[in-house]
């Protein structure tokens, strides 16, 4: 079983970026546990980050057959992007969407998300173990 | 550790409601299914139902002292009651919101949350398995 | 045939409440003579009044298997009520919606209906008549 | 007494409009069975269809004193015609609005009624016998 | 000089609609008055009443040439016909909008206008008068 | 029979403001052409112009008593004031709004009126027209 | 005289909830101290609590006859409870809402009241003297 | 094959109207020109224009069985008219919506269209060219 | 102690102005007898009125040093005055907003307030008992 | 005459996305028609497609005196790019926009359109074809 | 070169309003130094402060003739005054409008400005010194 | 001190796009003289441009420790993005907006700025001395 995690804007900052709201650590470090936890149940993790909205949106077009599903956190395009949306609906790979902080007591622009209706479904608000949440639903899911 | 999942209104029918959307399984063999999880991890789980909206405020209420830690699956109320938001703001527990189903992916009206905002995180769209995605996120947030 | 009728918030103040707007009949009274009208055409007819929007979640919950159909005044639960709309949903009983008042030449709050979108039809500002209608309405859709 | 039921657009082409909608019924013989119905409660019916809002207009305007009340089924103008709103306000008779579909369960836009604050009540999503139910309830107001 | 006065939907019911609101006088006296009212200042007025948008439309259409300039009371069209705003602007006469009653404190939907974009200018709220004052208003602005 | 006639903000720039969109002539001169217009129909017409809302306010409240109507031009207080419409209910003399250009023409902005809810009826886009229009309409509504 | 007070959702944790919001004095000590308050000004105090929107309703409906006036703090229900205003205004006693904190400097949902509608007036921002005023005021009301 | 064209209001007035938006070909050039145009192709073109809403409604609904297609240019209609949006869905005859504008780069209230929805598509900016491009388009369409 | 109370547009009209929703005691007296109240109470009011929103945000401006804290009426400007909200908050006073009617149950735009925000606490409904509240609350808010 | 044809985001995957909705030609079959289809008319064609949003906006700015006009199927930047449709307005060539579904019948946000405001017009709804369309379009424009 | 520079409400505060925000210097005090500043670059500046509206748009209107250009901080009138719009259209002199503090980070209802519509431009966020950057933007725009 | 100016989309386009409203300097240009305008300040100024949304977020993340400041025009961005408003949030460096025209002035779409509220201040409406503006603004900054 093999997964892509794709990460948008401004992750790449992470372990920089406002850590009393991110944490402090890097995403390559986030990434690295993430692989450890995925190696220990059996599931290959590749991830990679882009500030691109259009870089993501290519990437996701090139995962079927790649992967069997995906995990993403489009940060801040999570509110804007119908390209990221059509993507997702046009590999038509099982997806789960994540975020590191509670979208939801955050700005009021960002309490709605128009990516995750092309989602399995979405896990917000639990830092770096939001994505080995993810990882957990997603296995489950593409065992059914 | 002792935690306490609230149910909402409706889901005493799980199992006969909507099974396309919903699945068949009722909620006592659910809640059965998140005891043992909860025991192989050392988390005693406690749950209840009630359709009352003042009912589940009433249980928050009296939560503090007893449980460590609460689960909501505030179901139709998350979108309309500020009272279920006080109730939490005002135990201060670590909380957990889930769905079974993507709220993203329904109606305009349920892509919004009033009570998520007074939790740690949302985990949505994965049937029985959020409330599993749950109990780990809230377990590891209390040891933290 | 077996009917239930679902009476909501403040109706159990029928006779007492703004006669100018409502009339002075009692909801007893009217529920009576419901009755009547219902073993007139062979339906039988069980109603039951309540202020909570959960007790009327429950009942309507617990109506599969007991009754053909439901009538269901929601009075102010009409115009905010998801969980009502939930229950009959998931109960997927013939529901017909019915109002005292023409809700249309009210408050503009009152002008919309989260209720009636998971029922038959809708009848409203005939007092009440509204329930003979409702009545006549529901037995010639089940015998269908 | 003496009715008027007034049909709006495109009701001419029921039978063969959207019959999982409508049903296959024609215009005409649904009016005859009304008038039968009517027969049979001395109300006498008369009916009269046209794709014209300013047609359904004047046939208001002109209905005062050659009938006792109206009944309309607005179709498409329902949700646009300050014109209808107003001719029934002007000529005073007590008006019952009608629907074959239920209005509440199909787009937004067809979920609030312009028309209706103008009438005693609306009654819809029981197809024909909609009309019949109108029947009833303008003849029970008219008896008052 | 010649000018036409157009009168939309409702406006043949004035003496019998409303007498409250509009006053009891009928459009034919009204409109006569009028006349006289024209004749004295050396304008002759002509004017036609339909409850169809498009015959407003058409008349519109067929004015220029034949007319100086137009006095229209769109009634209920006023809030909703961008066809006749349309006409308005196609025919390019000096037209003046005209209402019995003061839209300002009616209902809200009646507080803007369509079509007044479309003209020299707006009198509302004087009853017949508004008539009158609009013929003087047009008869100074085709001088200059 | 005596006036008052108001003048809200910006108006005693008149002659020299926007020309293309006022005319070039000065509010004394309108004005003086007002009070001859007036003296011509035994009206006696007293005005003021203030770029106070305040002072606008104190007038009107002090007219009672004083005058037997109002002429007023709120200008850019139309829009947003509460105030002034407060003071015209307040004193209860008829009132007639007059604007010189065609508000529905203008920025959207201007299209609704807060002021003319509370007078008899508004006249607008006739220049210096505009107020003698008003003061016949508010001679013959003081006639009745 | 005798008055009833009414107290809504998340108040039986007062003394608990955030209390550098709300103080910390528990409700029945507030409550206590408004008896004492009330014995001195004559009017006899009784008192109730309830998390449940419908126990509210009842509790306001059976009060006719009871007291002779009410005081409600509705809580979160003030911004969503069309069922409360109902009730009250179908009782008619006189009612004075309150709130112990100033709701126009929070959340943007909690800056209107739809139950304000169905009382005398509105008291908010004071604590617990919030209920001694509305006390001294509905006792003057209730004189008149 | 045979084709029926549907002209909306105001296009009677082709030629004359604002010449600058519209060009100055009169509507009976334009349809002679589309029928040359279809006869190149072997469509049969039969035209028809009406300034009535209603009576359009009545020519699609009397289309089926006549024509194999529609092409229809709604005009100011094409934004508020629910009558032909239900009009051409009933009758399930393959449209295409055309405008001689660009609907997109005028008013606000033209930038969206009611009609459309129930079309195969639509194309709007080219003048009478955009006739001739639906043409096409539906012939392609009628030969899948 | 000594207290100012700032009295909005309108204010000097009381007893004259619509007595049947503001009571026809004048303002001076209202005054007067708040004075006799305070004195009482050993709080020293001084009072003044004003039309103009610009005079009020002086004289709230001045205030700092002379007065321990203000009540406020400002009657339409508290819906549309960012500049009084802006002098509140930048004396930083304690001040109370009063009304004399119940803002609430009049039309929509008075029901929320941009001035509350920047205050303790607000009383409306009252009648010029409101003015006495708002002391009790003032004294015994700066007494903590 | 030569011609630059850009393709928007995920229409790389034309062939494979949504067949249902999209067809299963790949983009660059569709464009080497349409490329024939230009030849046949003496149009040379050459095309781009990208996912990256800022990527089209360079080549749009890029295009003057290199093409004589544009076709732009921005997919889904069509709803939320202000940068293109600045493009656009920059480079001032004339442009066609194209969409393969029509878009009036998808989501409601893809009813409306920010980019067509820049184009001479807009066709969709028409599949490949849509392309053709705008291409005689364009050509037809270009010769004028 | 001679400039007025015009200070809106509550401005005459600074030096005690809330320091965090606005700083402590007094209005006088960076006046003078804006005077010393103009000097060193030639230009002559005159400055005033209003709390009143109206006082700022008599201001203004007076202002062609005397002044090259203007410099305006609306304070809490930019977001709500029409009046000072019209009035700095109507002299049509240039005019740069400044403010303290970054409207953008505050309250949502400061993001827009009416006034600025009126202005060459605009400048936010830097204290005093964003007087002295308007100063050097008018200069130079009046050098052009 | 060294500043890095980052320059949205279409900038590259200076000096051919639309010159009336933009004038005919080029970027390239337009910075040299900004550097020249730095370097007699010592200020040493790099620059960049992107179309790309993601590039720009990119710099931004990477002028932490490299740069002392920034100043950003983010042209059609300003508007709608998100992340951009995050990537200057994150690196946390003091950043100035600026733009050529003045938005408030512009499409209604064009008046506020997601990304300003993360900036120090915004300078809008002078063409290129808005950049001079905002690096003396700068500078003056980061000298505190």
């Amino acid at each position: 079983m093999k997964i892509l995690v794709l990460n948008g804007p401004n992750l790449n900052l992470l372990g920089s970026r406002e850590p009393g709201v991110y944490g402090n650590q890097t995403l390559a470090d986030m990434m690295a546990g993430l692989q450890d936890y995925g190696r220990a149940r059996m599931i290959e993790v590749e991830w990679c980050q882009s500030n691109e909205e259009g870089a993501l949106v290519t990437r996701i077009g090139e995962s079927r057959g790649r992967y069997d599903g995906l995990i993403i956190n489009p940060a801040a395009y999570t509110h804007t992007s119908i390209a990221l949306r059509d993507a997702l609906q046009a590999v038509a790979l099982p997806c789960v969407e994540v975020h590191l902080s509670n979208i939801h007591s955050r700005e009021v622009f960002r309490h709605t998300s128009l990516t995750a209706a092309a989602c399995v479904g979405q896990i917000c608000g639990f830092g770096a173990m939001s994505y080995q949440l993810a990882l957990d639903a997603l296995g489950a899911h593409l065992k059914k």
